[in-house]
């Protein structure tokens, strides 16, 4: 197994090659056992700065990464566009530039642009971290969301998928898919058809808006939220339209295979796009998702700050 | 004495017993040392993470917890609802469920809702603290008074004790109250009508809207903030004529007791609840009762995770 | 060299003798060598608790003490004013006397007020840093611009120095000049005649409003940022005549010396009062000056914690 990343940055899955997602997973593994001990914290990154440069609100994936970089020795650092100098005329790069001044080890960028943390990890030295840019990626939380059903249904190869939802706006299906597919999986989406990019069937991706006829036989089920903030028109007549044909109920999860799971990413609008009673069922791993997260994230920052390390030395002082 | 708290959490001082007061000051005063020392640090809770969860804005209380914990080296996570998943719809249980799966040890909750503490403790299996919740209790304000008191007065038994303002909204009030009387003091609250709860006298505690008759050699006045933000109706005429009937000032503190105390939990509004020249006297304590403030917490934070340390074993892994 | 800072607190360069800035920029060389380290930390302030307390937003500066903090080893809080007590109704010197009773070994304090930390140092007995208080002074902006300069041109004395734009509203161009001139520097500022104020001629700096005329010869341009935040009233007629008349461009800096660089306190607004080419070109240090502020804040940080140390065993206990 390779022992590095290959990219001082993390931007995408579907950037990265399968046995760097293996890699991010068994390292995964080393820091859950981390946070299961009685004092849950390593010194490997101690002396470094992490900052989470956050463009959009998202406490969440925040305060997972906070406390990633914090279990692992790191001083983390919150930086909110906010109460920033983005108020005040700056560009996007200049932020960032001004802050790569600061000399920290990890830029962890979430911002509504799809391709901003593309755009700056060109641009700069640091390694960037895509904590979800636009309706493009959310890496971490495909990588969280692949060791989750690992630990669930050990290898991956030949499982069939459902994606149900939103997916038109979803970075965490992006990012989804390109790891299932690179995993082995057979994946389907489903939602309405004015939520279904239509581009995804060139990816190998089968797409439907018969859910009751999708969900037949499926090992997985993964159900994305419906993102009101997100929709500027009117993409589904109404919400009770949208759970009569697309919400998660005990009748249709039935079909599903036997030991089929559910995910989701969060926060749930329950009784919208999943009831109630499958959000806290046994079936559901959705808190088993953001317990990986953290170990997820642990592994990231920690595989990452070792490819810089390793990179200096040739790059020369900057 | 015993040596460990009865419960995982601190939710009200109403549910806590005389000797875990006294466990939780005597710890304090460790604490306090600790405080005054020229590394104020002890590595008590290192790797351990406490997470302040904050509803309603509170930089005081919050700072307080968060120097609390940094001195114990525990890492602490702030996460306030303004940026939070608590707008995009999310319960207030999921948002806490989905906190305590990044395997917190702590959760310090403030909500605009009473009773909201209590009801996610009895959910959750981290140890919950509640730092106030809508106007029930703010139990590390009563103890935090408690050890101001004992640091001047010695015993609190037999003493007299006046809580003068808006008892009706005041979490402080309950709170302390409730300490005091377990402690053996013997408490007057004094207030406009309107802001007087009936239900008090039940608690065998003495109420009037006579502040002239009700100061009357008393050796400790606790003076209430008014809480114009809390105030939904009108509860009294006007400031003006609050301040004349229940404002303290010189001359009415002149009919407490020679060697009487005045305590404030901030902020203090100047010259409405109290006169500018009684919030500097010498027998003000209200910076005292902030210092204390982080001593009493530092004493629940440690106090609280050695309990989590010792229920594991028998309640297995979660 | 004198060894220790003279004062307690850092609040102007005004106030400060050469040879203490000689000490920081010591101070500072120390400490940017510990930021070019792999472990960029040293437990130097271990211990102590540093609290930012802002009540103007600025991420810049806000993180730029944070991480100079944190890698000094202290603990850091962030206290700003948005979600604070002040809304409350608290007084400043109350808000700070809370603050200080929680016993932090530094406050950092940034307001909108000029004078705002002067007048809370002579009440605190804590070590009180200035990061900007409104229009009066930014000192370890000062201080970073001459550390930048000294690195880029060795000694200051004799060299000339062309500020230029909104001297009026800058606590930068005050902070500099102050330092500047202590240190043998040439000064001239440039501006809208509305935006110069005329006592600056009584320092000893010339004023004048014909940039053309004025970059001529000179080694050290510092371009200020147009605040239109801070303008109330209309100081020039649009931003187009302000770029016309006073703009850096490509050919006036070409008037400048050979050698000569461009300083910015940031945030830029490109285009505006300095063209794109030239904040980019190798002749700007602006991300130098980022830089610099880490190791010259952690400097400051450091070297005032001791003053502390001394002062306490004769000021005796608080």
């Amino acid at each position: 197994m390779i022992k590095t990343m290959k990219s001082k940055d993390l931007l995408s899955l579907r950037d990265i090659e399968r046995e760097e997602i293996e890699l991010v997973l068994e390292t995964a593994k080393s820091m859950e056992e981390v946070m299961s001990r009685d004092i849950k914290k390593v010194p490997s990154l101690r002396g470094k700065t992490v900052v989470n440069l956050f463009f959009e609100p998202s406490t969440r994936t925040r305060t997972s990464f906070e406390i990633a970089g914090k279990r692992l020795s790191a001083d983390v650092i919150n930086f909110t566009s906010t109460s920033s100098s983005v108020k005040k005329g700056e560009t996007l790069l200049d932020t960032a530039r001004n802050i790569e001044a600061m000399r920290p080890d990890i830029l962890v960028i979430r911002h509504f642009a799809s391709g901003a943390p593309f755009f700056l990890s060109k641009k700069l030295k640091v390694s960037v971290v895509n904590a979800g840019d636009g309706q493009h990626e959310h890496p971490t939380q495909g990588l969280l969301d692949i060791y989750t059903l690992r630990k669930n249904k050990g290898s991956l190869d030949g499982l069939k998928v459902l994606i149900l939802g939103d997916v038109l706006h979803s970075r965490v299906a992006r990012s989804d898919i390109q790891a299932l597919l690179k995993l082995g999986s057979r994946v389907t989406v489903c939602g309405p058809p004015t939520l279904l990019p239509r581009k995804f069937n060139s990816l190998g991706v089968e797409a439907t808006w018969d859910l009751d006829e999708a969900i037949k036989g499926k090992d997985i089920i993964i159900v994305l939220r419906i993102q009101m903030e997100r929709m500027q028109s009117s993409f589904f007549p109404s919400i009770r339209e949208y759970v009569r044909y697309f919400g998660l109920n005990k009748e249709r999860f039935g079909k599903a295979k036997g030991d089929a799971i559910i995910l989701h990413p969060g926060p749930v609008n329950r009784g919208w796009e999943i009831t109630d009673d499958l959000v806290d069922c046994e079936k559901s791993v959705v808190l088993q998702q953001v317990e990986s997260g953290v170990a997820v994230r642990m592994a990231v920052l920690y595989l990452l700050s070792s490819v810089r390390g390793e990179e200096e030395p040739q790059g020369g002082s900057r």
